[in-house]
């Protein structure tokens, strides 16, 4: 890519011919004041130049890389940074990272700080909040704007870059054929609400997983958790009415450590009367008890991935840059919050 | 504050009068080669200008803040940086981080590159390399540059600057008081090694504590892990002779909740043979099996404390700006790695 910001792209953005964005950088009087005012601030804050913008941005070499988190206190990202930060540091480059806190505003604030002069390419997981509100105006502006950007674990088609993943229905398959083996016939699901891709994915991996065994879907049984409320809450439901779930996959690890708790006060033991499944890299599944199985996501390894694709492109002198997609195979780390059923294949 | 780079600064730094560096910068024959060489490099460094290099600095108003932290997967430092992200935001400041990782080096790195305009003033803990080097010349001329520094957490007495600490010491006093309260006898202490200032308050408060009940120190029961070897071999030394401790105090919640498994590994039941205090506002103290009882380090209100201390020096216009030294208070989480016991005053 390398690419710059054009008259054409400033058109487009408009919806207007490029004459008329030509017209309104000179301050031509056919153009509307209001035009002119919206195209000249658009221009002014892309910096646009007649001339290439994206080479002056390459030459001044920050050796720097700016990353976007979500969350911090979450161990899954900061695995990830520890994986940029190895590979970035051994290749000369210093990191810096920002918070979105989750919020869409403050993803825009991010991008346009780090964007200004600052680093020579981004890594960003996008905000819950910019996927409730389905607007990534600010990254692909940034691409347009000739900025290497690549994006891990939460990603969306509608940015047009290079990206890292986990499998996460591969591996929520992983997890639900475990249940199945190893016996449970009622599966629940803890997972996230709607608009949260990597949710989705896990809860397709696991729907695939129970169709292919031929088990019928119980929705009572899929809950999805709203992080502003009290999580132990909004979990009872499952135990309330004595029909309890004998397997539980649940999308991460404070949704599976806190289910755990929440069984043994309903007199529930794990994993003899309830099997559960993490998905997560994180720090807790090693310390409750039981341990917690969980499908490994191997932030690390997407971290130094998503550091080498993006380092690939700033060092990129090619014009038409190859966005590449990096698939991070996902797999079982087997603990004690499940049975060791011996299989008879 | 708000010092400037200054003749007399430079002076200073290598020991010689102003006039040698006032010629050495003008490259006067009559100073040598090398010491114009040092003195050159070291006033391009600091980009020394006759005129205010503090005023062009305040002027340019970053509306950022530096924040360098020596480990990213640690939920103390997470939980101080949630803390510095909300007020920072409602002052209308974004917030760069940046990760030491221990090294020396990398905190040297990370402080040029956020000093050079990028931020406004930059909140700081000690890599453990630094403590281990005592070497803190990085941090002195920064300040002496004009830049605003806060240090939390892991402070020196040899930089001077304002800073938020946690009342260590009188937080592993509670902790082994509270343990002697429950009829603890032969009390452990789990440890960093010397250098780190931090443990050495801890290990200071354990002693004291001690000590106050005329309670003799046993150093077998006095552990200094090494974080590059395996913690639960090293821990294996307090159970392996059947003498083992009935009252554990850990520095830190990886340290305490490891004591945990290794103690259940020997047999042993936590609290009824050996009761488990740990250090933190970690999250895996919640999910441990008993739930672990802490000293509560406030991480969140310490974040808060040292922005706020930060965006005070950053707008005043005080030249002699008195640094503050703030305590928070830590106090004990009781959970159920301890015994209920009912005391009679």
């Amino acid at each position: 890519m390398k690419q710059k910001i054009t008259l054409k792209k400033i058109a487009k953005e408009f919806g207007v011919s490029i004459s008329t964005v030509s017209k309104a950088l000179k301050d031509s009087h056919e153009i509307s004041q209001e035009l002119k005012n919206k195209i000249q601030a658009f221009a002014t804050y892309y910096h646009y130049k007649p001339n290439s913008l994206a080479l002056n941005l390459r030459n001044q070499n920050t050796k720097t890389i700016g990353v976007i988190i979500p969350e911090i206190v979450h161990h899954f990202f900061t695995t990830v940074i520890t994986g940029i930060e190895k590979l970035a540091n051994d290749k000369g480059y210093n990191v810096m990272i920002c918070l979105s806190n989750e919020s869409y505003k403050k993803e825009v604030l991010n991008l346009q700080m780090l964007a200004s002069g600052v680093v020579d390419g981004i890594i960003a997981s996008v905000a819950k909040e910019t996927e409730e509100k389905d607007d990534y105006r600010h990254f692909n502006e940034l691409i347009n704007n000739g900025i290497p950007l690549v994006m891990f674990d939460r990603v969306v088609d509608e940015i047009n870059c290079s990206k890292v993943i986990a499998d996460d229905k591969g591996g929520a398959i992983l997890a639900t054929q475990q249940l199945i083996k190893n016996g449970c016939k009622r599966i629940a699901l803890l997972t996230t609400p709607d608009y949260v891709t990597v949710g989705n994915e896990r809860r397709e991996g696991y729907l695939m997983a129970l169709n292919d065994h031929n088990m019928a879907v119980d929705h009572d049984l899929i809950i999805k958790i709203d992080d502003k409320l009290t999580i132990d809450e909004q979990l009872s439901v499952l135990f309330e009415d004595g029909n309890y779930p004998d397997g539980i996959f649940a999308v991460n690890e404070i949704y599976a450590a806190t289910v755990m708790k929440v069984a043994r006060g309903y007199g529930y033991n794990v994993p003899e009367d309830i099997e559960v499944i993490g998905f997560t890299d994180g720090l807790i599944s090693e310390f409750t008890t039981p341990s917690l199985t969980t499908v490994a996501q191997h932030g690390r390894t997407m971290g130094r991935k998503s550091c080498e694709l993006l380092l690939d492109e700033i060092d990129s002198q090619d014009t038409e840059y190859q966005y590449k997609t990096n698939l991070i195979k996902t797999d079982l780390t087997i603990r004690d919050s499940t049975k060791k059923v011996q299989l008879h294949n």
